[in-house]
């Protein structure tokens, strides 16, 4: 069922990488929501996605961009609103690379080059898509962008290692550009917290999948799917949260504020009587 | 410009006091959105109010109830389930009385029974409300509870003495009962966390109103209207935010996250040459 | 190991129970730390006590008072400056109770005389001993007051219903209380959310205790004990935390900041090559 | 008044730049409290530091360590064991420095060099000292790290620029790696979260030194000195808080608690009355 939330908005979608990922939904929702939007991601990692079906399923145009380069950002913009015919009025931020998870190499171990880079393409890409975007001009008052992060920020998941340490970044940078950004142009920032979520990306993450589960007992509501967490950023990319900025907002079933659930208990052994 | 993002579900709106509540926009955004309601007020505020003028303009029947009450609660729920043909989807909490406020009294001076009226009024309604629709099953699967509430319920604002308190629980009671609701019927209950606003009873508060400025100069999109958490309040009524719950939602403009503004440094002669 | 934290330092220790109390265990540690206080607990709790065993230990009278009674209180503090011969420099906050707990009525069916019973001895009973101290002077510039509280505050635990939103409310009271009494006296008016603990009281909430062996695994440290906390309690009695007020501290072990542990996901099967 | 809270226990002290420093109020502290330790610096801060002045009232050497360093830290943890006779039981990071803060950049257009510089020294710095002390085991079960933090790593204030999202990671990093170290050694890990202070890296933070007032207007205790601040890091050093850790602990003399004060209030021409 689509309302038209989106129509006649333009916007930036970034790590569409396969259909499982958020990023795919939601170009999907914004699509049905009538907004025209391009697409982008890294080239190498482009190679192995299946972008092109988005594309056409979306009638949106590719403009590969390496979210750590200001020329390729630089570049994203400025053809975005040549395709698109205007100023963007939504960014969707779901960028997120970790080698020490990827490597498995323990936290208290983590290799510092590969923790900068994790930062630079996770993190600090947010600071560089707003300056860009910010330098340019190219987003339109109002305009609403928003990155996917986790709770790890906020608590510690030992399988999460330096990803923790890189969104707790990520929200912060949310939250200061937010305010520079809203002040004078009224562009908000937000952070969208997702339950784990079986994508391509999250399944890569040692025990994240196998965590999947647990959470999914915690949660009064279960995990938050990856279509419902587009929806959900539809949404915040609507003039109808226009006042809502430098948030980092929980779409996770309840999760986020459930200490333990009576299924937990009961797995648990306590909740026998409950 | 409306997108029928509730097109055939049914409410229930409390606190609808005149033009300038939130709950009054709530009522005409929801009816523009397709939604059908009943719109409720204690019998003595109602008779002060102008609640049967927004009755007419949005096509609702009023059913006067005073929120302490199991019983009228209980009515409410049954009346306005024959009125609209079905179970209730959504629910709007903006109940909100301090007589400690109202007579003045400084916090560290409460009158305790005035203090106890305030927590049946404005907290303890919502456990009513919410376990009243749980027992008659009033709710339908997925249907959403919001309930206002203010940030002194996080950090004190020395004007809204004992509100701070009885927020706090109104903000505790949403995630506990979210919880359990949740669990058994995927009912989701949030609070939205509101800017100052000029309603009648914001400007009740002393100081409150006095506040309005101070607030709007920390906030970097400025201090969110009533309109725009109406607004906010459909979306969280829609199906798009399905798995959001037990959550406490900022709807102001970026207050919240924001430490002090350039403006306000400024005014306070720090800023000069920022 | 005594440090004489608390030497000539003059205190009201409410709560101490029997052995098991973590107020047992502060009474017993600031009498080793150079303190001099009175103990107090209602009439009725103090007949099923060993509380004369701890006065004898420590050296302190016993003032029996009803920590819901403005009368008793004024007595209480009345007669403890009399007794300590002087104003007092700390209290101890440790009252709490639900009779929907103790009659194992569900969270959502709860009986709103007892919700209403809770509030009154475990959160109102807070804003009434610092009414009443801050009434008569009784608290000496710099005093230090900690109140018992417990993370349900702010994630739901099931088995802990009513109390979690007494809590929620226990703390906003801290905070607001402790706004005006830090502005006029320098008094400063926290609370330790404390990790379960094997408590009379505590053993007689439901799941609470069996959920116990579940916290001890997440937590890294483990669950902190009785006298962990006392110590705990002691530092914020002390001048060296002079200016930490209107705060809510996690003595848990690390427990509030882990969202999962390696333990836990080995017991659900997650951690195998972890 | 010395209280031996640190007796026999050996520590790592970095920071301490010259006599308005926390991290030198933190030395003197520790040395009247009983404890050894050994003071650090980078190289090049050393030299314009009166760190000797320090060494020689606290009887303690020097090590001087870039912290960005593994070698370095190697040579510091090693060389501290052997100055101090064994196992190292606390350690205070206060390393913070922003290039991006110092050439006055605004936040938005943050040179990206200077922001890894930042995030090099201020932040991984952390989990580098932490990570060289587990592989070495070169501190004690029970072991306290405290690092010192600013809270617009929670919201935001414009002067802070970089800085907040650096110290947002910073208190990310304590987390994590407190839930390793605590869960293998028992090491404690916290951040303190201390107000505006008057040291030298503190005014120069352009406008951070003018904002100090507009703080100290807010808390209802005012600011928190360096020496109130060096004070309560002790106790964290203590044993008597062994079972704190992965926190952030507000050290602000009420600051964070309090959205607006009467002080303020009146400032803005609203309080009149109040």
């Amino acid at each position: 069922m689509a309302y038209n939330l989106l129509k006649g908005k333009r916007g930036i979608i970034t790590g569409a990488l396969d259909e499982n990922s958020i990023a795919w939904k939601v170009a999907e929702k914004a699509h049905e929501e009538g907004a025209t939007f391009v697409l982008t991601n890294a080239p190498i990692a482009m190679r192995m996605g299946e972008i092109n079906k988005l594309a056409e399923k979306t009638n949106s145009q590719i403009i590969p961009a390496d979210a750590t380069s200001i020329d390729d950002l630089t570049n994203l913009y400025t053809q975005a609103q040549e395709v698109l015919g205007g100023k963007i009025d939504f960014v969707l931020h779901s960028i997120g690379m970790s080698v020490n998870i990827r490597k498995k190499i323990p936290y208290t171990e983590s290799n510092y080059e590969y923790f900068a880079k994790g930062i630079d393409v996770s993190a600090m890409s947010l600071h560089k898509m707003l300056a860009v975007a910010k330098k340019l001009d190219a987003i339109n008052e109002g305009g609403s962008v928003v990155a996917l992060t986790y709770m790890a920020a906020q608590r510690t998941y030992p399988f999460y290692t330096d990803m923790a340490d890189i969104k707790a970044m990520l929200e912060s940078i949310a939250r200061s550009f937010g305010y520079h950004y809203g002040l004078e142009k009224k562009v908000r920032i937000n952070t969208v917290s997702q339950s784990p979520t079986k994508t391509t990306a999250g399944t890569g993450i040692k025990g994240f999948g196998d965590f999947y589960d647990f959470a999914d007992k915690i949660a009064p509501l279960g995990n938050a799917d990856a279509e419902s967490c587009a929806d959900y950023c539809i949404t915040l990319f609507s003039d109808l949260t226009r006042m809502v900025t430098m948030q980092n907002l929980f779409h996770d079933g309840g999760y986020s504020s459930t200490g333990v659930s009576m299924d937990v208990m009961t797995a648990i052994g306590a909740g026998e009587e409950g």
